[in-house]
């Protein structure tokens, strides 16, 4: 018998499964039961007539590039569009700043391998995205937590981590955040916060990785355009690296996202792009770059934020009338995801046999947090099942969480 | 100013600009170049009539997974097809010793990760792929050359090379080879020599990577199915990691690939790739498991067979009337590529701006060799251009070939 586990990097021993991904693993195995666990969003809302006819004139093989290799920055009409895009959210980008990715998850990816090396300083929110966390991890960085308040970072904590790492004679090489609507707590980083932020990285000479596909999903009855505005709008120094996607307005299957970084770091990026995968497929390029220039992204968004709020508008009045009194999370005000936490002795990733069992699933909340605590949260994504089906879960969630709390009653103190 | 270059990893500062990609962009700007440099497939073979038919049924919006996430291992139907498939090569494979990667590059990528540590050695050929290169330079891995016979690599250097570095204390991790029709040189490693070549991975307890994007592609008038059956085949012992691809057969654009591996690694590869791209794009593997489903593939490989065999003679005939006397290659017998070797001091790659100047491109040699070698040698792919324009492009070349030599007149003897 070979001895496999002797036959590892150090980075191969240490990689994680990640707990949202074995969700999906155990819902593809599952039958009727509803997901609240990844954040997928609604094919119901994908403009899947659209796409048909696009798919016919793209394959009608006038033009060989649609299924041949490209470059490794991306189609260059689509970078011009994508300009557009962040232009709109006031960002200046010209090519030199652009790179298609493969989904987002191969932009924090490519900047995790880039910028740094095994042992640095990674800081993140508590809680915070697990593919951010895994692609960090994946370069064996040190990733040390920020808390969380209302608007979003916790200044203060942010500032007493970074003197202490540096009276440890350590340097924060990045922080990486999602200031709207963030995964998994749905929490929108004030825009008084963010100006400060920028100034700390200045402060501390460090680069801020900001991870933002969720910002057109803002519902309109309690949040605008202008919350949402990006950090990296006013980064006169070059010290934020922006990453955003098609994935939740468009489809995720199309795998295309992009990040703008100052133009030497996005030349690496790119670099290190080549080696990850040549470059992103180029089919599923034309068919965004398409959408776009029809102006069917466009129509979508409007429509996408009304549909998202609906479903947030069902699942928060199921909880509150299921389990109002056990419960507490913020309101999201867009995206896809609800954060709650339940009476701190409460087990979540526990509770997930339970749950199962009345066929419905969620993330535990403690693969969120790189210290090891929010043992009590769920994440709930309400962006997938139907309006009925969100209603049905809850009411399965509920059960679950009475059976739970009945079966040790010393945690209802 | 930011000084980024301090921001890097030790990984991002080392990074390298691949020659075949720079080649890319070089072409992206020119017009009416002869393109012997990138390994295209020609997009005149591709089924476009069948994906349009396709994309009709996968986008009619009654299956919404089409455009979602999916299983990181990929699509499972098309998980049983590439079961099928290589098991007409003689290899057996199990779901949990397979996965689909985005192209075969991030297959490499994701071996290195998983298997290498910065300074751990790598054995590769003299040449060999710079896509390979590439991903093991990323994880600072130690590359050291093995060179080639006729019939692929040679095994006495092999011994000798390995049998030195144990006496200096160091252990090779693995092995890289490309047995069919390899890039750049073309060779097919001899049937007799694979066994070897299993035989020393056991007696030094190291791995084989196996990269196969070409095999399906022969030619008949030389060349059997039977010269080409891989490594893979005869691996009892579970030291083969075999790679191949959808991406020559059916079209680059999908960027659908997958491995085969022992299933502890496969497992670790597939949490690598969680991080890396959470899974490659649905629409693309749906796609492809419907070309393969529907019978395309079958019919479309004895059709690439006889059309690239033909894009060789038309290249191999035009070389020998134009620079038969001053160039020697070995006739490709499958696969895109033919290597040739110009006398002993020209440099290709300083007579790349001379090449340019008449319209015609090729990747030099240099960029295969990790030993600083192979500068006279250049890859010359005749898979993308039609056989009037490789007829072209070798004129060009010849005329390339003799201002050259003519402007250092020494290089003759």
């Amino acid at each position: 018998m070979i001895d496999y586990e002797s036959l590892l990097s150090s980075a191969g021993r240490q990689l994680q499964q990640s707990e949202i991904r074995k969700m999906t693993t155990l819902l593809d195995q599952a039958r009727d039961v509803v997901s609240f666990a990844p954040g997928y969003p609604d094919p119901a809302t994908f403009a899947w007539s659209d796409f048909q006819a696009i798919a016919q004139e793209l394959l009608a093989g006038q033009d060989g590039t649609v299924l041949q290799y490209g470059p490794t920055r991306g189609h260059k009409p689509l970078l011009e569009v994508i300009a557009g895009i962040v232009a709109r959210r006031g960002i200046a980008a010209s090519h030199e700043n652009l790179l298609v990715t493969t989904g987002s998850q191969q932009g924090l990816d490519l900047l995790a391998r880039v910028l740094l090396d095994p042992g640095d300083v990674a800081l993140v929110e508590l809680p915070s995205y697990t593919g951010a966390i895994a692609a960090l991890r994946n370069v064996r960085a040190d990733l040390v937590g920020i808390r969380q308040v209302d608007g979003g970072i916790d200044l203060e904590h942010l500032e007493h981590v970074t003197a202490r790492l540096k009276r440890e004679g350590r340097r924060v090489r990045l922080l990486y955040v999602v200031p709207n609507f963030q995964n998994p707590t749905g929490l929108l980083l004030s825009q008084t916060l963010r100006p400060r932020l920028l100034d700390w990285a200045a402060r501390h000479d460090t680069l801020v990785i900001e991870d933002d596909p969720y910002c057109d999903l803002y519902f309109e009855d309690c949040t605008s355009a202008a919350d949402t505005r990006p950090m990296k709008s006013a980064d006169a120094e070059g010290r934020v690296v922006y990453l955003s996607s098609f994935s939740k307005t468009l489809a995720p299957g199309f795998r295309v996202a992009w990040l703008v970084a100052p133009a030497p770091l996005a030349a690496r990026l790119e670099i290190a792009k080549q080696a990850e995968d040549l470059c992103t497929a180029a089919l599923d390029q034309r068919f965004v770059y398409e959408t776009c220039r029809r102006g069917i992204l466009e129509r979508q968004v409007p429509m996408l934020r009304k549909h998202y709020q609906r479903k947030r508008d069902v699942m928060v009045a199921a909880l509150k009338a299921s389990l109002g009194d056990t419960m507490a999370w913020p309101d999201p005000r867009g995206g896809f995801f609800l954060w709650a936490a339940l009476p701190p002795a409460v087990n979540a990733e526990a509770m997930l046999a339970r749950a199962l069992k009345h066929q419905v699933i969620y993330v535990a909340g403690g693969a969120f947090f790189v210290d090891g605590t929010g043992k009590n949260h769920l994440r709930l994504s309400f962006s997938a099942p139907t309006p009925e089906r969100i209603v049905e879960g809850v009411n399965r969630l509920a059960a679950a969480v009475r059976e739970e709390l009945a079966a040790a009653p010393a945690v209802r103190g």
